[in-house]
């Protein structure tokens, strides 16, 4: 027996309710980048690592395209791709090297996934295995936390200004196109699962959707705050910034 | 244009040495856990959440059943199914809640999975996800980290009795059949991948897929040390030990 479905204000105040409790603005590696609290290295750990996720939404987002069966949903969705992967013009993947540039990155290392967090590639996994096996409602469901990342690229580009040498044009420019990219896909995204969430269960599994989808965000900058903050232990092989030292294990 | 195959004990040594390198009793949560260091709720934190990696080893092992054509190999390959769910009689899994018992965690909540930290389960999924899209050979590479598995189980005994109050024959049961049970399978599997990689490329790839393996349950114990050892947050609506508090995260 199910519950009767909740009205659309009350589950879109649920689906925010989720933002409000997890979003990853409340991370404390979150928090202590954009108080100007992280060393050169440690940005370039986030920012080497973050590349991995953000090469990796087209695939999330040709995964869930690929499952969709309907021409004019997969035609409205298709501008997340170029978004990225850009379109006669440099797209936000282009725009995130111009950060790691930026931050003096080798874009072969970057490139090469090589000095990626395992935890980092895990979760980022999960993102794309969870649309690719789920109904294209929960993966839609998945993609709301946009509704909460206007305030985190505000607050990134102005502590990035504020306390970084290294922000200028070109490395915040994937964020100032974001802020212009994200509104048009959140309202897109939010009207669908309103619109496709029928009974309370359905409600039920996009907020269990969006609730993963937070949990995958948080858990690679538990990852970071571990590798590269407290207690600073690198994983074996992994991205060591420069002026530190590999992480040394015995038996 | 690939290199000449190494000889088998060449190849022998190159996965060992994967183990050498990274196999996680180097972990210092490992160390801690076996040199008596963790407090009962850090304890109960890992039975907890290696309770999910123990669920899914048979999903890992019947993925991969699923994808054999040869009937011979699954039915070899079936009694690791077996050791884990059980067969007329408790298995692996059964052993496992009888150390979550002795821990004194709620068999309901353990077996609800609401406390697993999400970082556990992407790394466990990986697990199964990679098993379920990569080639056999590959697949049972992954699994010789039983070829690093007896010295932990035995450091794991010997620590636990030393130094913890909960270690009895209950408790310690899951070890010491793990230890009758390991060396079975990896003298089996170990073959496998020596008779069946027959190009470099073959060995490197088997050499790639253990140390995914060692990767993912290498980031198993960060997530618990990040979450329950230093700095110790924990994840918004995850475990709790008794006596702690949960996180608070603030905007």
């Amino acid at each position: 027996m199910s519950d009767a479905p909740l009205s659309r204000a009350d589950f879109t105040a649920e689906l925010e309710a989720v933002g409000q409790r997890q979003y990853h603005d409340l991370h404390p590696f979150h928090q202590m980048l954009h108080g100007g609290e992280l060393n050169r290295g440690q940005v370039q750990a986030w920012a080497l690592n973050r590349f991995y996720y953000q090469i990796s939404i087209p695939r999330k987002d040709l995964t869930l395209m690929s499952r969709m069966t309907d021409p004019e949903l997969r035609q409205t969705w298709r501008h997340r791709v170029t978004d990225h992967d850009g379109s006669e013009g440099e797209g936000g993947i282009e725009r995130w090297l111009l950060l790691t540039d930026g931050l003096g990155l080798d874009r072969d290392y970057v490139k090469s996934l090589r000095g990626v967090l395992p935890s980092t590639r895990f979760a980022v996994d999960a993102y794309v295995n969870f649309v690719g096996s789920q109904p294209t409602l929960d993966a839609v469901a998945s993609s709301l936390t946009e509704m909460f990342a206007e305030a985190i690229h505000r607050q990134r580009i102005q502590g990035f200004e504020r306390y970084y040498e290294f922000a200028n044009d070109d490395t915040l420019s994937y964020f100032r196109h974001r802020l212009k990219e994200a509104p048009r896909d959140v309202n897109f995204g939010l009207s669908f699962v309103l619109d496709n969430a029928h009974t309370r269960d359905e409600q039920l599994r996009c907020v269990r959707a969006l609730t993963l989808k937070t949990e995958l965000l948080w858990a690679q900058l538990d990852a970071l705050y571990y590798a590269y903050v407290t207690p600073g232990f690198i994983p074996p092989g992994k991205f060591v910034p420069e002026g530190s030292a590999p992480t040394e294990y015995q038996r």
